[in-house]
């Protein structure tokens, strides 16, 4: 059972960027407090990843919330000398209870898609941008990296490793939440497993092999003080060799009640060392211990040891996961789309952006693979379901948020809905996102209202 | 002045891995309690990388002094059914009362270099490498590119824009410490202003310009709003058509007393929009308005524009500081070197330390620049200067730590002290590190120890 209280606690109001608070005060003062919509989307995806997945909705949720200053925050913004009091008063009474809109954590999504819209009164909307984007763009990151690994590793176990190089206790912590609702089996960060329920695994490290003079006696060790998860690593020193100590060990531990296991290799060529150490534990009668592997572990050594027939029955990832590592950051944004009722439209370089409150609408042939989706305004219609649903009013949730497994179930289902292309890591055609005609139509209008029509 | 208060919270004891949890068992059963060296060192540095910068020893202080675990956190590891309660009142008892060496924040380091040394009891040794790891992995990792940063930058203004693209909370706070350290002028993090000092810069954002129905009152509210900050963002629509505006305002502004600091160019070809936008304001008598560029911008692409004379003042970088974007992940580990007073040794393949205690020696020319560094052990001595120096006894630090101020001075004499063609981001020979025949003599013995010689 989690925790009812989380154990990182969140983060001040002060988690934001100058430039919120000074574009409120020039709203505060040039009373700009109309009714604003803002979407989050992602501009395009890298090579890299045929499709993002929509997570982190859950925390930017709370985050509503709980958003408000407190008055050592006040003193404090008060002795920069930048703000007005009457500014910082109304700061102090400033609360979130706008709407949200969102694409259920779990979906897939793809360019120029929002899976997320905020609608409130522009200064609140405006605040919350930096913490928003922040906390969705983690997890999507994540999550996004998890999925492909989860796509190769054919029901493989599959643990999350990555705190010790994850981006700070925070991106440790909600790593293990993505990688989880993507995917993967379990986490090793004891924290995730407090505070989210994320199911723990855990073996031990070479210190410990390191600390006892005598390899045999730190694994039988371990085994006695941990008999109900012996999982013992192998490759301090020379990993055939520890292996058949593992052997030679089972019979002991059998006699006091213990099974071993697993066996972990961290280092070398791990599917080389895995056949080894297979043979030498099959021919020990210790054909039910499980071997798992890690080390430099990603999506492609993964697909290219389960398609050599490597016999490894899981692997931690780290580093490659828990910093996704090839991709470390989407080019995602939060941008005003309409504000007091007429739709807005920024025209930058390289960085136009569709205006107006948008819909995603996805077509599923019927095998209920995906066909393809429209992006529209939410004015328009078209075939297909429409993703982007209401979570939030008043700034509070509409509905108790699904659990955790309950996400990792949604999100299963629709990483098997998507094409095959998709799901494999070799390049492949986009998905076809289609933008609709109104959309255009709106950005003319939009153009027009700014004078560039 | 910062806070007294951190306001981004500890986070729980239980922000660990579980074998951590697991393996201090073995050792509370088995009295594995005698005096454990740990050295936390990098393996290999990427090409993309000619030094790394020390950075984030502060907060693995912080760390060690508060590490303790709460009644809540023990009564929840109690029900996960894996730890005996012997074992986990010694947990609630327990704090760190180790020493720690280390190198200065702000120092350069090379491979197989320990930047910090944990002595004491193996249980407090082993427990803390999770976090320690997290910590010094984290902001030597952003220090390290942002010195890259400042090395190209040629003395123009550098502001960190990243907290919306790091990996979660505390990844955006400390990388607002890390790239000040390195010698970052700014950031936009107010937090990392409240909470360390670092100095606070913002401007506005397109949805303030898109709020309004016409750019250029957008800019007259927001100078009348900001009068101590006016920099106005000119890219939302037409660049150049917006630097017009900006010279048609400046004189109503400056009857009311305000002048325009600075305006800001995000999309684009940011080389061709300075120097138009440049040409602009010379031509409207704003010659003093500065020119500041954002906008996907690394040290290459700053690099560029520098060589290029491009009339830019400054750069904000976001995404490519705050992630580490071409080196995400620093290969680097938290290794046993010595147990109960003789030297430890992991000899897995292609990740081999070397053992026991170690010193770094660093040689100078006469003008003061480094000539190479000698790795041995802490019982030899070579010349030069001898870069570990300790920091903590018994759990409490052994003076205040330095300010972020002064670690930034140090910095700055650090990075100037190096060779030039380690400074630049053209391929270059590796650093000259030497590992003393004491090492090699120490290594065969622990070898001897794990009955390996």
């Amino acid at each position: 059972m989690p925790f009812a209280q989380p154990h990182l606690a969140a983060p001040s109001a002060l988690l934001t960027d100058l430039y919120q608070l000074t574009m409120l005060q020039g709203y505060f003062d040039h009373d700009l407090q109309d009714t604003a919509v803002f979407e989050f989307f992602a501009r395009k995806l890298p090579g890299c990843r045929h499709f993002y997945l929509a997570a982190g909705l859950e925390q930017v949720l709370d985050y509503l919330e709980q958003l408000r200053f407190t008055p050592a925050e006040l003193d404090w913004l008060s002795r920069q000398g930048l703000f007005k009091p009457a500014f910082l008063d109304y700061l102090g009474r400033l609360r979130f209870d706008g709407e949200v809109h969102a694409m259920a954590e779990g979906t897939p999504f793809f360019a120029d898609e929002p899976i997320l819209r905020i609608t409130a009164p522009l200064p609140q909307a405006q605040l919350i941008e930096s913490r928003l984007i922040n906390l969705l763009h983690l997890q999507t990151l994540i999550a996004s990296k998890a999925a492909r690994i989860v796509q190769v590793a054919a029901g493989k176990r599959l643990v999350d490793f990555g705190l010790r190089r994850a981006h700070g206790a925070e991106a440790g912590l909600l790593a293990a939440r993505a990688s989880y609702l993507a995917g993967f089996d379990a986490t090793a960060t004891v924290l995730a497993g407090a505070q989210f329920g994320v199911p723990l695994a855990g073996t031990m490290a070479h210190s410990f092999v390191q600390a006892h003079l005598d390899e045999a006696q730190a694994f039988a060790h371990f085994a006695h003080s941990l008999p109900a998860a012996v999982v013992l690593l192998i490759d301090t020193y020379d990993t055939e060799a520890a292996a058949q100590k593992v052997v030679e060990l089972a019979p002991q531990l059998a006699q006091a009640g213990i099974d071993i296991q697993g066996v972990r290799i961290d280092s070398g060529d791990l599917g080389v060392h895995a056949r080894l150490v297979r043979a030498i534990l099959d021919r020990g009668g210790l054909s039910q211990v499980s071997l798992f592997a890690s080390g430099n572990v990603d999506e492609y050594l993964i697909q290219r040891l389960v398609e050599e027939g490597a016999p490894i029955d899981g692997y931690g990832v780290g580093t490659h996961l828990a910093t996704s590592s090839d991709a470390p950051a989407l080019d995602c944004a939060y941008k005003l789309q309409e504000y007091a009722g007429t739709p807005r439209r920024k025209r930058s370089e390289g960085k136009a952006t569709w205006p107006g409150r948008k819909q995603v609408y996805r077509r599923y042939d019927a095998d209920g693979l995906c066909l393809g989706d429209t992006l529209t305004s939410v004015d328009d219609s078209a075939e297909g379901q429409a993703l982007i649903q209401p979570v939030m009013r008043q700034g509070r949730r509409l509905q108790p948020s699904p659990t955790l497994p309950q996400v990792r179930e949604h999100t299963r289902q629709q990483l098997a809905s998507l094409p095959p292309a998709l799901r494999a890591l070799q390049p492949a055609d986009a998905y076809p996102v289609c933008i609709a005609p109104a959309l255009h139509t709106l950005a003319a209008a939009a153009d027009g209202l700014s004078g560039l029509g």
